[in-house]
């Protein structure tokens, strides 16, 4: 699909649109409005609503794989690889917050096949990257063994902390943000390690 | 305000509808059908439809403070205490999930001040319990002091990973979902230890 200007202007339109109301609260007529059309050119670009949604739904989760895939490629430490992978979905969370935005709020919207099928893959393979990330940290024992849905958890929910604790008015970039939660989940707030409360129980007994 | 059956079933109604559909879409005619009341009869117990929710989100608000406050009352150590408090509160999550969704996600929709300031004070008292656990977790040196937000975000996240993994028809509890997190924002994922990777890298130079 080519990307013309005036196509892109009204997926960016019917994005900030889609990120702030309900997705059935949303009507052709408001996004043609919103864009200064009449329906009737937006219906000449679009067919149906659900067609927008699904191309920003599509297109930031494919972007977004390919923009982390390129940021993890050279780093071989899986602790550092981690690192990397939370501080560019921070990047590009930063750079396409409203896009982003949708695809965390509405992706269930979207229920025709043929944009939410490639979607799902797409998630699929993101979920995957994840999960590799955290097998090889597993098995070069840079992380904790015992408890890899944990991990794999941890890593899921980083964007649900991004979303909720990013300002773009802040102190703080989304990067910031993404190395401060690194830190809380790698390494934890508690001073003393949970193998030293285990032992020294063991030798109070 | 008594709480006489007929009130206590609307407003259990009508949470399940406010948790599952965008507030403005949900009519007082609908809040009565759902019932099998007319909607005059409705009027009767309840003005508007802000008052009903004001009462569900200031009951779960004000009675979560209470229930959590009663489980964290008779423990010590911060750290215990901080894990009470994570298990206390999925408790009262799996317990009352319908209205504690309606919390999470319909705050905002609480605009008069009758019902809306009550509500906010006593999330300020959640806030401030927590920040009180963290701070005394901080001064004994059971927590790390470098970061002490990031703890308190930590615990401020927690109902969002109880919202994202918790099941009903699931195999874990909300307590089991909660004890897993503590576990990862205490002790983290990683084996090695921050101060760890410091030191060798220290001696390496």
């Amino acid at each position: 699909m080519h990307r013309t200007p005036r196509r892109e202007e009204i997926l960016d339109v019917a994005a900030a649109l889609f990120a702030v109301h309900d997705f059935d609260a949303v009507s052709m007529t408001d996004i043609a409005g919103a864009v200064g059309l009449s329906k009737a050119t937006l219906y000449h670009y679009f067919r149906r609503k659900e067609d927008i949604l699904g191309l920003i739904v599509l297109g930031t989760i494919r972007d977004l794989n390919a923009f982390v895939d390129a940021a993890i490629a050279g780093v071989a430490d899986p602790g550092q690889r981690l690192v990397a992978f939370l501080e560019a979905q921070a990047d590009y969370f930063e750079q396409h917050r409203t896009w982003f935005q949708v695809l965390l709020t509405r992706f269930n919207n979207l229920t025709e096949p043929t944009l939410r099928d490639p979607a799902i893959e797409w998630r699929v393979n993101y979920e995957n990257t994840i999960q590799g990330i955290i097998r090889d940290g597993v098995n070069t024992g840079v992380f904790n063994a015992e408890r890899p849905n944990s991990v794999v958890r941890a890593v899921l929910a980083s964007v649900y902390w991004l979303a909720r604790w990013y300002r773009p008015d802040g102190p703080q970039r989304a990067r910031d943000i993404a190395r401060e939660y690194a830190d809380v989940v790698l390494y934890g707030v508690a001073v003393r390690r949970r193998n030293a409360r285990t032992a020294r129980a063991r030798s109070a007994r």
